[in-house]
C-alpha cells in the first residue's frame, strides 16, 4: 500500500509501505476512505528532525473495516467507522470518565508502543478497535455525498477539539466567549460555542475567507487585531473580559492573548498542543482568580453525542476542508496548509 | 495609635500613627480587637525595598465598630466584625458571582486607590463598610475565650482562603486530595478538604508539629519528601495521581510538586500568592488535560457558610495560631514565622 511519511522539515513523501495485519486479537484493519491533514501535523513539518527511514504521519480518518481479530466484539468486517486520533481500551478508569486521551492501555497513531503507524495510508491497524472505532450507521461511504464524508471525518479530530474547547469552558446559555485562531479548530470551536448556547462570540482571526466561516458557525465579532491591540479591542466589546475563552493555536502568543481577554472569574480553555513548556501563570493570571484547563481532545468521548447532528445535517463543520488531494499529493497538501492557501486538506486515497 | 510599618526588608516597627477617620459616608471606623502575621506578609518581609517613610502593613482582623459614616445601612457602632483582606462593594457583578476580589469598586488594605492603611494596628478605616464586614452575631469580644476569637480571626482570611482552595478544586465525597505546604492556610484547606467529604487527605509538609495539627483536621497521610522524592511517594500512594491539588505555598517548586501529583483530568487549585510569574504549563501539564483554577480568595463569599461551624465549636480553625504577641512586639512576631519556631502569631493591639 501506499502511505506518508515525514523525513525532516518540510519533506513529506508517499511510499510503499507493507499492508498492515491483524498483531494483536483485538485489532481490527481499516481501509481509509479519507484521510486529513491536521493543523498540528504542521508542527513536525516545520521542526521534525532528518530521519533517513522516514516517520510514519498522520492522524484522521474514516474507513472501511476490512479484517478483525478474533476478540473484537462490536465491529464486523464492512463496518464503516470513525477512528479518533486517541486510541482507547474503553474500559479503563479514564476511559468510563470520558478522557479517553489518557487511557491506561491505549496511545496514539505511530506509537512505538502500540506499533500503529501514521494514517495518511491506504490502510491502517487499530488497535483496541472496541474501544478506538465508531460505526457509522446507515452511512455508504461509496456513495454518500462528499460533504457528508468530510463532516464525519471532522468527528476524527478536529470537530471534537473544538467541542471540547468549548466543554471544558462550560460554555452555556447566554455566554460570551472568544474564540482564539481562525483554524479548523478555532471555527469549529465557534461552532460548538454556538450549539452550547453563547450568545457572543468573539473570534480572533485576520483570513477574511476563514473568519467568514467562523461568522457562517456563528461568531458575532470578528477581532482581527493582534497583541495588546487585540486585546484592548476584545476587552472594549466585552467591558472587561469573555467569561471563556477558547484558544486553538498552541503558540504562546495566543495564550497571552487569552490571558488578557478572560474575564476575572473566566475561564480559559486550549486545544491547540502547546508549542511552549512555560507560560504566564503569575499574577496577571492569579490576581483574577483565572481558570487554566484543557488538553488533547478525548474525541471518542464526544462522537456518539455528535454524530446525529452531522448526520442529518443540522451542522457541517466539513465547511472546514476547502482542497482534496489524492494520497500521492499528500506532500501539496501540507504545503497549501503551511502557506495558509488552504484551511484544511483531505486526503483521498 | 499605634500601628505597623515595614520600612526595608526584615525591618518592621511599629510607630504612631493618627487615628483613622471617616472619609467617604460608606466607611467605618474599627477598634482591632485582634490582628495577625500573615504567610504572603513574609513576601515583603523578604523582599520589601528600602522606604523611609515605612509602608503600612496587615490585612487581617477582627474588632469592634467604633463610628460610621452617613450611609452605612447593616452595621452600627459596638457590632463586633470580621474584615476580610479585601474590600468590597457587595453590588457589583463580581461581588454578586462571590469573587469579591475582583469587585470592580473595592481594594486591599494598604491601598493607594482607597486611601486604606494596613490593619496590624489599632484601629482602621474601613471603606465600602457594607459590603466588607460580617457582623458576627451574639459574641463579645471583651468576654469571649481567646480560643474562639482565633477562629473568628481566621475568617478573615486564612480558613477562607484554605476554603477556597477545595471549593475551586470541587472536592466533593470520596475524593482524593493532596494539600501541598503545612503552613496555616495548607492546614485549613486539610479541615476544608475535609468538611467537603474528601476521603483521602495527603498532606506534603515536614514540620511535624504542623502535620500533627493537619492530622487532626483530617489529614490520612503525612508526605515529607520534597521534589521527585515527594512526588513519586504521592503516586505511589495513590496509584497514579490525585484528582484534587491544593497548592498552599506560592513558590515554584511548590506548583511544580503539584503538576507532578495531579492525576490526568485532575484539578490543582491555588491560593498561595505565586512568587513566579512563568510556570510549566505545556505538555506535562497540557497532556494530562489538568485544570488550574485559584486565586486570591473571595473570603466574604464564605464567611456567612463557615461561620456556624466556629461559632458552636463544631472545627476550629484557631489552633493555627501557636504564639500571641503585644502590637509593640510585632516584628518579633514576623521574626518567629520567618524562622517557623511559630506557624501564625496573634496580635493583640
Amino acid at each position: 500500500m501506499r502511505a506518508t511519511y515525514i523525513y525532516a522539515a518540510g519533506d513529506i513523501r508517499v511510499a510503499d509501505a507493507p499492508d498492515p495485519t491483524i498483531v494483536e486479537p483485538t485489532d481490527a484493519l481499516v481501509q481509509v476512505t479519507r484521510a486529513c491533514v491536521c493543523g498540528s501535523d504542521l508542527h513536525p513539518y516545520h521542526s521534525a528532525p532528518q530521519t533517513p527511514g522516514g516517520t510514519s504521519i498522520g492522524h484522521e480518518l474514516i474507513g472501511v473495516i476490512t479484517d478483525t481479530g478474533a476478540e473484537v466484539k462490536t465491529l464486523k468486517k464492512g463496518d464503516f467507522v470513525i477512528a479518533p486520533f486517541a486510541i482507547s481500551c474503553g474500559v479503563c478508569e479514564f476511559c468510563r470518565a470520558g478522557l479517553q486521551t489518557s487511557c491506561a492501555n491505549g496511545g496514539f497513531w505511530n506509537d512505538a508502543n502500540l506499533g500503529t503507524a501514521g494514517c495518511q495510508a491506504e490502510a491502517v491497524r487499530v488497535p483496541l478497535a472496541d474501544g478506538t472505532l465508531v460505526k457509522v450507521p446507515g452511512v455508504d461511504p461509496t456513495t454518500a455525498d462528499e460533504s457528508l464524508l468530510a463532516s464525519l471525518l471532522t468527528l476524527s479530530d478536529v470537530y471534537g477539539t473544538g467541542w471540547h474547547a468549548a466543554h471544558q469552558a462550560g460554555v452555556t446559555t447566554g455566554d460570551t466567549v472568544a474564540v482564539i485562531g481562525d483554524g479548523a479548530v478555532g471555527l469549529l470551536a465557534v461552532l460548538s460555542a454556538k450549539q452550547l448556547g453563547a450568545e457572543r462570540i468573539i473570534l480572533m482571526g485576520r483570513h477574511q475567507t476563514r473568519t467568514d466561516l467562523g461568522r457562517e458557525y456563528g461568531a458575532t465579532d470578528v477581532v482581527a487585531e493582534r497583541g495588546q491591540d487585540g486585546i484592548n479591542t476584545v476587552l472594549e466589546l466585552t467591558k472587561g473580559g469573555a467569561g471563556k475563552v477558547l484558544e486553538a493555536v498552541g503558540h504562546l502568543p495566543a495564550y497571552e492573548q487569552a490571558v488578557g481577554v478572560v474575564r476575572p472569574g473566566g475561564v480559559i480553555s486550549r486545544v491547540g498542543v502547546p508549542q511552549y513548556e512555560d507560560g504566564p501563570i503569575g499574577w496577571s493570571f492569579f490576581g483574577k482568580n483565572t481558570t487554566l484547563t484543557g488538553g488533547p481532545a478525548p474525541v471518542r468521548a464526544y462522537i456518539e453525542q455528535l454524530l446525529p447532528g452531522v448526520l442529518d445535517g443540522r451542522v457541517n463543520p466539513g465547511k472546514v476542508f476547502d482542497r482534496t488531494v489524492s494520497i500521492e499529493d499528500t506532500s501539496l497538501g501540507y504545503a497549501a496548509m503551511d502557506a495558509r492557501e488552504a484551511l484544511k486538506v483531505m486526503i483521498k486515497p
